[in-house]
C-alpha cells in the first residue's frame, strides 16, 4: 500500500484547515505527551507537524513504533495549533495534521549522527555517511542553491546568445602545470586519454570553428597534491568570445554577477566593478587577489627612511628592497607590548618577514620601535604619509621586493580579521587586469606562463618578447571576490607566430610543441577570429553565495583530502584482466621508510 | 586595429538601408565582376553581400586580395539591392553593403574542403579539420540546435521543481555490463577510479538523502568495441524522483517531450503516449523498441497449420516455436519471382532466419510457395486472419521463439523501407513496460539483469526470484521513438533484503556484492524512500531531432570508430615519468599475426 502525497511537507498553512491531505518524508523526532504521539515529518522542503491521537488506538499504537529517519507515509486532517502552540518560526508553524492513515516505506537504524545543523560530527564520518548528512537543512540548502547557481548562470548565457557545447572529457595529454589524470585506452595499446585540467583548447578551437559565443558549466580535473581546498574534481563555468576584447568580457561578467547576486539573491552589488592592475593590487593590497572589503592599504616609506642610520631600513634600500607598512587603526592600546611580541613570531612564521617594526602614535606624536637608530622626523614623516593618529599603530616590514609587499599583504588580512573589520554580506568585487605574461622560475631555470601558453601579450609589449620577457604584460584578468579569485581569463593569442613564440619563451621545444599543439597552431592558419574568455570557479561561487567553509559543504559527493570517497571506499582495487585488458600492469609498491 | 561589429551577419535588411555598419565575419566566397569586388561574409547567423566599388581604389585593392576564409572587419553603408538581385532565399537578400574600411584579422590557407553543406569528403580528414568542419552552416546548426535542447530540457525540470546535482566523474570501478575506463590514482597507489558508465548508484544515494527530485545532463563513459553509432562518451538526461510510481515517470517524461517537440520545435506529439507490453511489442512488432509509424503487424500462424504435414510447420509448432508472418500491401505484384528469391537470400543474411515462405494473392485467392505441402484451406485461413487481400504478399517464417519474432520484426523494417512505409517529421513515441527482471545467458551460465541490479521486480512477482526468476516481470520502461530507444528506466529496488536477493540471482557472490556495493545496501537501512527514474540518450534524440545520420554530427568533437580523435590524435603516447607517478607501466605490447 502506499500514499501518493498531495502537499510536501513545507507548505501547509492556516488556508489548508479542515482539508484532508497527504504527507511523504522522514520522521525527524518523535514525542510521547500524555497519550498523544507528536511526529515532526521532514522532506527537502521543511517540518510538519503530525498528531496521532489516544482515540485512534490502532493507528497510534503503530505511531508508538516509529522511529528516527523512518519514512512514512501519513493521511491526515489539517487543523489550526492552539494559539500557545504555534510556531512563527516554521512555515507550517500555524498547524498541524491529525494522522487518519499511516504507511511505514521504510525503517532506519539509528544513525551514526544526529540528522540536525550544527553538527560537530567528524567529518570523515559525515563523508562515509553523505546520504546521512545530505539529509541535514542546511547542506539540502546548499544543493538547492547550487542548482539554483547553475540555472541563474546557464539561463543568463542562453538570453545573451551564447551556445552551450560540451567539450570532450577524454582528451589529449599535454601536461602543462598540474599534472593530468590519464586514462589508458583499451582499444589503442599503449596510449592514454587525459581528462581535462579545463577545455582551453577546445573552446579556442570552436571560436575558430565560427561558434561566436560558447558557455558551458564543466568539470574539471587537475591531480594536485590536495590542500585543505582542493577538490580532484572542480566544476568550471566556462565562457569564450569572438571578435571582441576585454571590455566584453567585463561587462558580460560583471552582467551574469549582477544577475547571480542580486536578481537571484537580492544582494546589491555595483553594475561596473573596480579595476586594480597586478602591479596597483601588489602595492597597495600585498596580493593579486586584494580583499578590498577594509582599506588598512600598503604605505611605501622607503623614500623616507632609505637615508636613515638603521642598517635594516639602508641595506633593504640600497639593495632595491623596500620599507612598506599599515596602519592599524586604534591599535596602540589593543596592541599592548606582550601582543606585540607575540605578533612578531606570527608575522615571522606566517608571513615569511624577517622582523617586525612599528610606530605607536598618541597624544604626544610617533614613537617607533627602533628610535635608536631612525630619528624622530623620519618616524613621524612616515607616521603623517600613512595618516596615523593618535591611538593608531603602524606595522612595519622590510625586505626585498615583491616579496615585502605580499608579506605586508598578509599581515593586513591577519589585521583585519583581528581587529572585525570585514563584515558579512559584503560583496567586494576586483578586476584585477595587466598580468605579467611570465614569471621566472629560479628552480626550472625557465618562465613559467601565469595564465597559461594561450594569453595574448599586450600588442604593444610583442616586441619585448625575445628581448625582456618579464617586462611583457598580458591581456589577461582576474576577478576577485571579498578576496577570493573567482575567475580568470585573457584574450588569446590567435596567430601561429606569435603563439610558437610564446612556446619557445616558456622552454617548449618546437617538435613539442607540434607534438602537443600542433592541432592548434594548424587551426591558427585557417583565419582565426580575434578572442578571448574567462573561467569562473563555481564551487567557490557557490560557496561563497552559502557562507560554507569548505568547497565540500557544497558539492554532492566531494572526496576527502587524500582524494578518496570514503563512502564507497574509491579509487579501489582492480581486478588484474581489468587491468590486462588496458595493456598495463602495477608496479611494485615501495613503500618509503 | 580593430572593427566592432554593429551587427550579425545575419540580420540586415532593408529597415537598415542607409545605416553605416560594421560586420565581422569570414570570407566564404570572392567574385570580381566588372571592377566590383563582391564578397559573401559568413558568420553563424548568416551571410551578407558586400561590394567593394572601384571608386574607392585603395580598399579595392585590398579587397582582391582577400580569400576565403580570411576574417575581415568591415564598415561601409546598407544599401538596397536592384530588384533583379534581390535573394529571397537569404534573410540579408535585400539589401548589400557598399564597404568603406576593411581590416583583415587573419589569413587563412586554401582549407582542405569547401565550407558548405553536403560535401563529400571522407569523415577521417572532415573529423582532423573538425575545426573547419564546424565552420559548415549544417553543423553549426546542428550545435545551435543541440544548445537548444540543453536550454529547453534544463528549464522544464527546473521549473518542475527538480534539482540539478553533479555527481561524481571519479567513481568506483564496479564492472556491470560494460567495460569501465579506468583511472589510475596517483596518491593512492595500485588504486583506482572508474568513470561513471551511468550516475545510477548517486542518483539513488540523492534519494535516500532526501533530495526529492534530481535531475542532471552528464557525461557517461563505456569502454565498448565501437560500433558504427557509438561513442566512448555520451551524454546522458539523468532523472530521479522519491515517492512515486511509474505514472509519475511517464507523465513528467511526457512533459519533457512535448516541451522539446512541441514548444521548442513546433511539432505536434499527442499529449499521452501509447504504451505496450514488452512481450506484446515483441509478439507485435518482433522488437524491444517498434517503430510505429507504419503498421505491418505481425501475425501469428501457428495453431492454423501445426497440424499441416509440412515437417516445418509442425516441427516448429510440437516444440513449442512459432509460424509468423507479415502482410505486405501490394507486395504480390511489386516483388516477382526473381525478387522474392533475393529476398530470400538477404532474410537468411540478415535476420538469421532459415527460409522464407510466402502467400500470393490475387482475384483467385491465396497461394502459398508451400501449397504442395499446407492446403488450401490453411492457406486461405493465414491469409484471412492477416487481412492480406488481392495484391497483397504474406511473408512467413517459422522457428522457435522469440527468435523468429525478432527475425519477423527485422524483415518488417526491411519492408518498411522497401516500400517507402515512413514518412519524415513523423513522431511516434511508444511506453514499452514490464520487461523481464533477468534473462539468461547460456555463455556465462547465469542471469543478467535486462536493465540493471537495481530494477524492482513487480511486488506480486518477488515471491518468483528464487523459483522461477525467468518469469519476473520488472518495473521497468523504456521509452521508443520512431523505433529508436531513446530512453530506459525502472522503479527501484529500495530495500536491502530484495537488493540482496537480486544480487545472488544475478550470481554475485555476498562478499563481492558487499565489496561493490556495500554502501549501497548499507543506505538502504537508513529509511530509503520508493523511488524510480529515467535516463535518457541526448545525443540520440538531438540526432532524431536534426534528421543527422550519425551521433558524430550532433557531437562538437566526437571520436572516430577507433575512439580516437583524429584532429588531435588522443589518445596519445605519454611520457614514462607520468606513468612512474601513477604507479603503472605498460605491458610490452604483442601483436597478433
Amino acid at each position: 500500500m502506499s500514499l501518493t502525497r498531495t502537499h510536501t511537507c513545507g507548505e501547509l498553512n492556516a488556508s489548508h484547515v479542515g482539508e484532508q491531505i497527504i504527507l511523504n518524508g522522514w520522521v525527524a523526532t518523535r514525542r510521547d505527551l500524555g497519550g498523544v504521539v507528536f511526529i515532526d515529518l521532514r522532506d527537502r522542503h521543511g517540518i510538519t507537524q503530525i498528531i496521532f491521537t489516544e482515540e485512534e488506538k490502532e493507528l497510534h499504537a503503530q505511531a508508538e513504533h516509529l522511529r528516527s529517519e523512518f519514512t512514512v507515509g501519513i493521511l491526515g486532517m489539517v487543523r489550526e495549533r492552539g494559539q500557545e502552540t504555534k510556531n512563527a518560526k516554521m512555515s507550517t508553524g500555524e498547524i498541524e495534521v491529525v494522522a487518519e492513515s499511516l504507511v511505514v516505506y521504510s525503517k532506519s537504524q539509528t544513525p551514526p549522527f544526529e540528522i540536525k545543523d550544527g553538527i560537530a560530527t567528524n567529518e570523515e564520518i559525515r563523508l562515509k555517511y553523505r546520504y546521512l548528512d545530505l539529509r541535514r537543512p542546511e547542506l539540502q540548502a546548499n544543493l538547492v542553491l547550487r542548482s539554483k547557481l547553475y540555472k541563474t548562470v546557464r539561463n543568463y548565457y542562453y538570453d545573451h546568445d551564447f551556445n552551450e557545447v560540451e567539450t570532450p572529457v577524454l582528451m589529449k595529454s599535454t601536461p602543462e602545470g598540474a599534472r593530468d589524470y590519464l586514462v589508458p585506452s583499451r582499444v589503442n595499446a599503449g596510449r592514454f586519454y587525459a581528462l581535462p585540467q579545463s577545455p582551453q583548447t577546445y573552446k579556442q578551437l570552436l571560436m575558430v570553428a565560427g561558434m561566436d559565443r560558447y558557455f558551458q558549466i564543466v568539470k574539471c580535473f587537475r591531480d594536485e597534491d590536495l590542500r585543505a581546498d582542493r577538490q580532484p574534481e572542480f566544476t568550471q563555468i566556462d565562457v569564450e568570445m569572438s571578435f571582441i576584447n576585454e571590455e566584453d568580457i567585463y561587462a558580460s561578467t560583471e552582467g551574469l554577477m549582477k544577475e547571480i547576486f542580486t536578481t537571484t539573491h537580492g544582494y546589491e552589488i555595483p553594475a561596473k566593478f573596480d579595476r586594480v592592475t597586478y602591479d596597483e593590487a601588489i602595492r597597495r593590497f600585498g596580493s593579486d587577489k586584494p580583499d578590498t572589503r577594509f582599506g588598512m592599504e600598503i604605505c611605501d616609506f622607503t623614500d623616507i627612511v632609505a637615508s636613515a642610520e638603521f642598517r635594516v631600513f639602508n641595506s633593504v634600500a640600497t639593495s632595491g628592497g623596500a620599507i612598506v607598512g599599515i596602519n592599524v587603526t586604534g591599535g596602540n592600546e589593543a596592541i599592548g607590548r606582550g601582543a606585540i611580541d607575540r605578533l612578531t613570531d606570527r608575522v615571522r612564521k606566517e608571513t615569511g618577514a624577517g622582523g617586525l617594526i612599528y610606530i605607536r602614535v598618541d597624544k604626544d606624536g610617533a614613537k617607533s620601535s627602533v628610535d635608536k637608530f631612525v630619528n624622530a622626523e623620519m618616524v613621524q614623516a612616515m607616521a603623517d604619509r600613512i595618516g596615523a593618529k593618535d591611538g593608531d599603530l603602524v606595522l612595519i616590514l622590510a625586505g626585498k621586493q615583491p616579496d615585502v609587499f605580499t608579506q605586508c599583504g598578509d599581515l593586513r588580512l591577519m589585521m583585519a580579521k583581528e581587529f572585525n573589520l570585514i563584515k558579512e554580506k559584503q560583496w567586494n568585487f576586483l578586476w584585477v587586469t595587466e598580468f605579467p605574461l611570465v614569471e621566472w622560475d629560479e628552480d626550472s631555470q625557465r618562465y613559467h606562463a601565469l595564465h597559461h601558453p594561450f594569453t595574448s601579450p599586450k600588442p604593444e609589449h610583442i616586441g619585448l618578447m625575445k628581448t625582456d620577457p618579464a617586462k611583457i604584460k598580458a591581456r589577461a584578468y582576474d576577478l576577485v571576490l571579498n578576496g577570493n579569485e573567482i575567475g580568470g581569463g585573457s584574450i588569446r593569442i590567435h596567430d601561429t607566430e606569435t603563439q610558437q613564440n610564446m612556446f619557445e619563451l616558456l622552454g617548449i621545444r618546437e617538435d613539442e610543441a607540434q607534438e602537443k599543439f600542433g592541432f592548434l597552431l594548424e587551426a591558427f592558419t585557417f583565419g582565426p577570429p580575434p578572442h578571448g574568455g574567462i573561467a569562473m570557479g563555481l564551487d567557490r561561487i557557490a560557496m561563497l553565495l552559502t557562507g560554507a567553509t569548505s568547497l565540500r559543504d557544497v558539492i554532492a559527493f566531494p572526496k576527502n583530502q587524500k582524494a578518496q570517497s570514503p563512502m564507497d571506499g574509491s579509487p579501489g582495487m582492480v581486478e588484474t584482466n581489468q587491468l590486462d585488458d588496458l595493456h598495463i600492469k602495477l608496479k611494485p609498491i615501495v613503500k618509503e621508510l
